[in-house]
């Protein structure tokens, strides 16, 4: 299996603090070695830094965890291998452009016997379940609308095809198109919203300690969600299996649960 | 207008040195300071580290300029903004997937009066002509084929849709799929081929010295491609203007002449 971090914020904040404690999770002090990546969006624009080595000993990761990219969403991916290969193309996060955005998908799961692509707008490079399952997410949604429905269409119609596709094995997932961000949970994923009053946090995997009422402005909401919760002093929100929360500007803004979960 | 860099091999090969003196030019050496990016293909995998800070002074490029990334086919860019702002969506290289593969491209020059996007497979995200020239080229490669066609052929049809695109103005680009890399020049671009017997070079841009003969082994064939000359003691070839190169395994595989040349 595999990690995932994501974050979402009303104003573009850095993520060195969660992905200091993230990073470690890849070789360090858990198992999930077999690669890492991390995608920033800034305004449309998004940068992907990836590398098959484990994120602990990544010299990309360690300027990752130490220059503070400003972003209003990232999402990360440490890669313990259980379809494809260890390689650069197998690593997460992916990236496709639909609708003249940047799309950003990462996975943590495992999915079998997932339909074939249809191979019209997108296909696969690599070799993983986590890239076909992406493609076959964006594919139906290129299908359905020739341009970008409204945030809570597009939530309605993610919750469908992810509900289907959870029907395929584990799905945890996030989404985003650099505006909000989709988490999907099938086992374990975590959230917490940091907001006014900031208090210090510090993390589990690393003696650091960080006062966020040092770094941060009265209005600031930065959502942060993981996998398992990477500090051990704040109140981490479980996610329930077959959730799907939409993240926007450091809120929960759509939630719902998907027919997956239901059976 | 910008500056490019390109390198083709047939072993994996690092570019540090190429890229040491190329990233001088963004600011320190030249006036190339509103961004830059990089391409690495490792096999079917691609990473591309990208900043909007010229790259004389991002972290980024410093790291890339040490870090070895071994690779077959790099595409680099230094920007010098002509169309769009300067900012994260608008630095080349600019990256899509076609036929399962990832396709990589980067431009120097301005088009003017660029055709509508028809925007069924390939949309721009952001402002510029140069990603705009890339996603006409993609749209129509995408509806004459299916399938990815043969090397030959592919180029033969870059061939003439450079020609089209090249009478809206100066299109100097290189475009790779990770197993060749296409150089075309409208004003400057010039390459070298590295081979048995090796010598050592020396930048034109810093005083820095490799001797390729202690670093290669002796069936390695490295071409690099660069706006202008990287190096004072070797000598680079410079291409016409209408000149279309195919680079594959550190050879010059194809070459033609595209129609605009002719004019």
């Amino acid at each position: 299996m595999c990690q995932l971090l994501g974050m979402n914020c009303n104003v573009p904040t850095d993520i060195c603090f969660s992905f200091t404690g993230f990073a470690c999770r890849g070789g360090r002090t858990d198992e999930h070695r077999d690669g890492w990546g991390i995608a920033f969006f800034e305004d449309k624009g998004c940068r992907v830094f990836r590398d098959y080595l484990a994120s602990s000993e990544s010299p990309i990761a360690e300027l990752v965890s130490h220059y503070p990219i400003k972003s209003t969403n990232v999402i990360a991916h440490i890669r313990k291998a259980t379809q494809g290969e260890i390689n650069l193309v197998n690593t997460h996060p992916f990236q496709r452009e639909l609708w003249g955005k940047y799309w950003v998908f990462a996975h943590n799961g495992n999915l079998e016997r997932l339909p074939e692509l249809p191979t019209h707008y997108y296909r696969s490079v690599g070799t993983t379940d986590s890239e076909r399952a992406f493609c076959l997410l964006l594919e139906q949604l290129r299908h359905r609308y020739d341009e970008e429905p409204a945030a809570n269409v597009l939530f309605e119609t993610v919750k469908e095809i992810a509900g289907e596709l959870a029907q395929h094995g584990t799905f945890n997932f996030m989404l985003s198109n650099g505006e909000w961000l989709f988490a999907h949970c099938s086992t374990h994923l975590h959230y917490i919203i940091r907001r006014a009053p900031f208090c210090k946090a510090h993390l589990l995997d690393e003696d650091v300690t960080v006062d966020f009422a040092q770094v941060t402005k009265a209005h600031d909401q930065v959502a942060v969600i993981a996998t398992q919760p990477l500090t051990d002093n704040e109140s981490w929100i479980g996610m329930e299996s077959g959730e799907l929360i939409g993240f926007h500007q450091g809120q929960v803004a759509w939630q719902a649960t998907t027919v997956s979960s239901t059976k």
